[in-house]
């Protein structure tokens, strides 16, 4: 299958828009146009070769994929987009899908561009161009939040390049199915490793901990500007999320405090089948997998 | 330095004592005795050649390790005190430490014999002898719980065979210490794992989730019997740790409830700051490092 994009625009050359631009170089037969607010930047991605052209050309893409945090990435295509020829391909890679996508689509479609919504499952504690790396979408999943609107051709074009870049699982969601998981797996876990982590007792035991709290900790550095974006983009499936969980800490507590030894075995051995059952790698119903 | 200690018994062949035993046969120059109610753990221990004796011997033992839950421990000291010699060290490896302690001390003491507190900080997700390592404590800490009557001759004689096994780190807090920080650091983890993974969207989304979700969730496969009595002889400390989680989540809630990004920023950062500094790895001044 021939390659539908020769021309990719990318807006923010972070850590996710930088691996992008590195990816694509190594493909070969791509050029790829940077944008970034940042000068260092630019000059860095120029000097890697991970982009042949700094802040110019967006009217020659073919693919625009604005890796910028939410805000960011809606106004950047509301400032850019009398630049962008009739037929290009817009995508955002946004944490949460909901707002990009109620505003992009319909601004897109208005000008007779084609959106689509997605999210790469991959990152790193640090960020920033410095941090990119062309091997990080290597066997990461691709959240897919196309709608009726999705141009069936456009999204077929880009599943091929994104499984070109490395992804290995492609997956397709709506936005809201998208924002309530990953309020769950991904920004409640940030919240639990935060809170966890700030304990009184947390300059009391310096080097000795088991294996256990490393895990819980690993995340609890934060880059509180995106993380607070996201957050409040999604807030009220994030609420949702504190209350399941503060809900099931209750039941703990409770079964500690009645000294009820089968809630409190109950309460862990469902926690057990659970983990057994992702384990094992049980089929996903609602996602469909492209 | 000669060692005082040529013959051990190991009640109880699990995870923790099999891999003590089989430590010890490496050393050379000690024999083990082991103590197990199930024929087939003994049986498998003869043969890998973990103990020269089994359910016997106790009465020749210089040192004697109880690798049991806490009942059974206490309980296994109970009925065999009366074979055990005068000048014998009796050390158990329970997760907690005040129940333990308040019980073995008076007993021990009033025999002739050396109780020393201890709990050896390595783990792993699979219980029993068949999971026994040799090499389980290599670089791991290992709190000890000495108190005014802990004789010390017994003590610096225990601690040089444990680093003989390899334990990395020897530490020292009290009975309270450990049993609070242990809430902290292990036991509240583990229920916060186990409390993460038991959500309705538990089962939507296998397969594709970053790592901070596989983070969370590595210890939430849990040994109930074990962890049952460990919570409930600790509950006092370890109700308070889940109310102090419960708290802090609960501002985190509050944050996005009033959309207040300042205030979320700032719960982040004194998270950031905190891991920043464990990361830097600050000394401890609480906790006595042998």
């Amino acid at each position: 299958m021939e390659r539908r994009f020769h021309t990719v625009g990318i807006a923010g050359l972070g850590l996710i828009g930088g691996s992008l631009a590195l990816a694509l170089q190594r493909l070969g037969g791509i050029a790829v146009h940077g944008y970034d607010l940042d000068g260092d930047t630019l000059e860095a991605a120029v000097h890697a070769g991970a982009i042949t052209r700094a802040n110019e050309g967006l009217g020659e893409c073919d693919l625009v994929v604005v890796a910028l945090y939410p805000g960011a990435a809606v106004h950047f295509v509301e400032e850019h987009i009398a630049e962008l020829r009739p037929g290009t391909v817009v995508a955002d890679f946004c944490g949460i899908k909901r707002f990009p996508c109620a505003v992009l689509e319909p601004l897109c479609r208005a000008r007779g561009l084609y959106y689509l919504g997605a999210h790469p499952m991959a990152g790193k504690e640090i960020s920033g161009f410095a941090a990119a790396d062309a091997n990080l979408f290597r066997g990461a999943s691709l959240i897919l939040t196309p709608t009726e609107e999705t141009d069936p051709a456009a999204l077929a074009a880009f599943q091929e390049l994104c499984r070109e870049v490395g992804f290995g699982r492609l997956v397709r969601s709506t936005p809201e199915g998208h924002d309530r998981i990953i309020a769950y797996t991904s920004q409640l876990a940030h919240i639990l490793s935060s809170a966890y982590i700030q304990n009184p007792l947390s300059s009391d035991f310096s080097g000795f901990t088991g294996g256990s709290f490393q895990d819980l900790t690993r995340v609890a550095r934060m880059n509180g500007e995106m993380w607070a974006e996201l957050f409040e983009r999604n807030r009220d499936m994030l609420i949702e999320q504190i209350d399941e969980l503060t809900l099931k800490l209750g039941e703990y507590r409770q079964a500690l405090e009645n000294e009820d030894s089968r809630a409190l075995w109950a309460l862990m051995e469902q926690g057990t089948a659970i983990k057994n059952r992702l384990l094992a790698g049980a089929s996903d119903p609602k996602w469909e997998e492209v």
